[in-house]
């Protein structure tokens, strides 16, 4: 294995910009097809504006072993009728940890085994969410403002998308006068 | 591997204590022999109060391959003789990364492969010093409050403090005219 050298990377604590980034990965609305239960307001709001939901700042490190993969995620407020804007989620293809450090805003870290059993993590400036191997995870902004937290992850752990485009995920985010709540997916089709 | 459930760690980001942490390493003068140049400064300090340099705050997560630990390092601000407070220094025993994320105060990230080639690290709120496979790294405090980060890195790395503790550090971070300088270690002895 080559050398590479030690990496400086400045992080905007407020906006989670990456000054000297690598790649800027955007997702619209329109990205997130079939992630909403709301199907006839999701596709209103992709033809009035298909907004941007998040934003992912990425430093390129070699995806070997024993490298750390890291990232900025800024997740916009917003709702698809009574859902949260969220991230699209994902499994890791190889058995592979992942650590959340919220930098600013409010949010939820949502995480679900094979089995379908889901546990929540609320996040806020300060929170560390660990997502232990063999966790499915995505992060949804219940607050006003956007929500930025960094992430770090063996570089050679591999993103699965296709289980959660699919399935679904057990869980679902929804506002409930006015405060987040955590329920069951009608959509979720379980293995 | 039994899966353990994802964790929720509080951490303060100016002072970088983890509320609801497993362990706290402290790190006083005394730990530190035969790390500074100026021996006899060490030997007084040590006689008049013996300071805590640095503390580790831990979370336990099982050293198991795939899993990511994690922990805060509070750097106090204070010297030996014209040499900062530092941390001991290591490298791991398996090629694997580490992070080292500044959330307040100031200093250096001080890096070193195993051909004693030297790489430094300014860090500062918000820098995110990355430390790549086969790097052995050491932080110093140049400023004058706490220097805080957040470490995260492979739970199975292993740490080879022996290494640093008999051969030393290739560079020295000194103040000169009130600005740290690196210099070569008069004392390191190159393999």
């Amino acid at each position: 294995m080559d050398l590479i050298k030690p990496i400086r990377s400045l992080i905007d604590m407020d906006t989670g910009v990456i000054e000297n980034c690598d790649n800027i990965i955007e997702r619209r609305l329109s990205d997130m097809r079939g992630m909403y239960a709301d199907r006839e307001t999701l596709r209103r709001l992709i033809l009035q504006e298909d907004q941007v939901v998040y934003r992912v700042y990425e430093v390129k490190i070699p995806e070997e072993e024993g490298q750390l993969a890291y990232s900025t995620t800024i997740l916009y407020p917003g709702k698809v009728g009574r859902e949260y804007f969220m991230t699209k989620g994902h499994f890791h293809l190889r058995e592979t940890a992942e650590i959340y450090f919220c930098l600013s805003g409010q949010g939820y870290l949502l995480t679900q085994n094979n089995q379908g059993e889901v546990h929540l993590v609320q996040m806020n400036s300060g929170v560390l969410g660990y997502i232990p191997p063999g966790w499915g995870h995505r992060t949804l902004n219940t607050g006003p403002e956007e929500f930025v937290f960094l992430a770090a992850y063996p570089a050679d752990a591999g993103h699965n998308y296709r289980v959660i485009e699919e399935k679904g995920f057990a869980g679902i985010m929804v506002e409930e006068k006015g405060h987040p709540q955590l329920k069951s997916n009608p959509g979720y089709k379980k293995s």
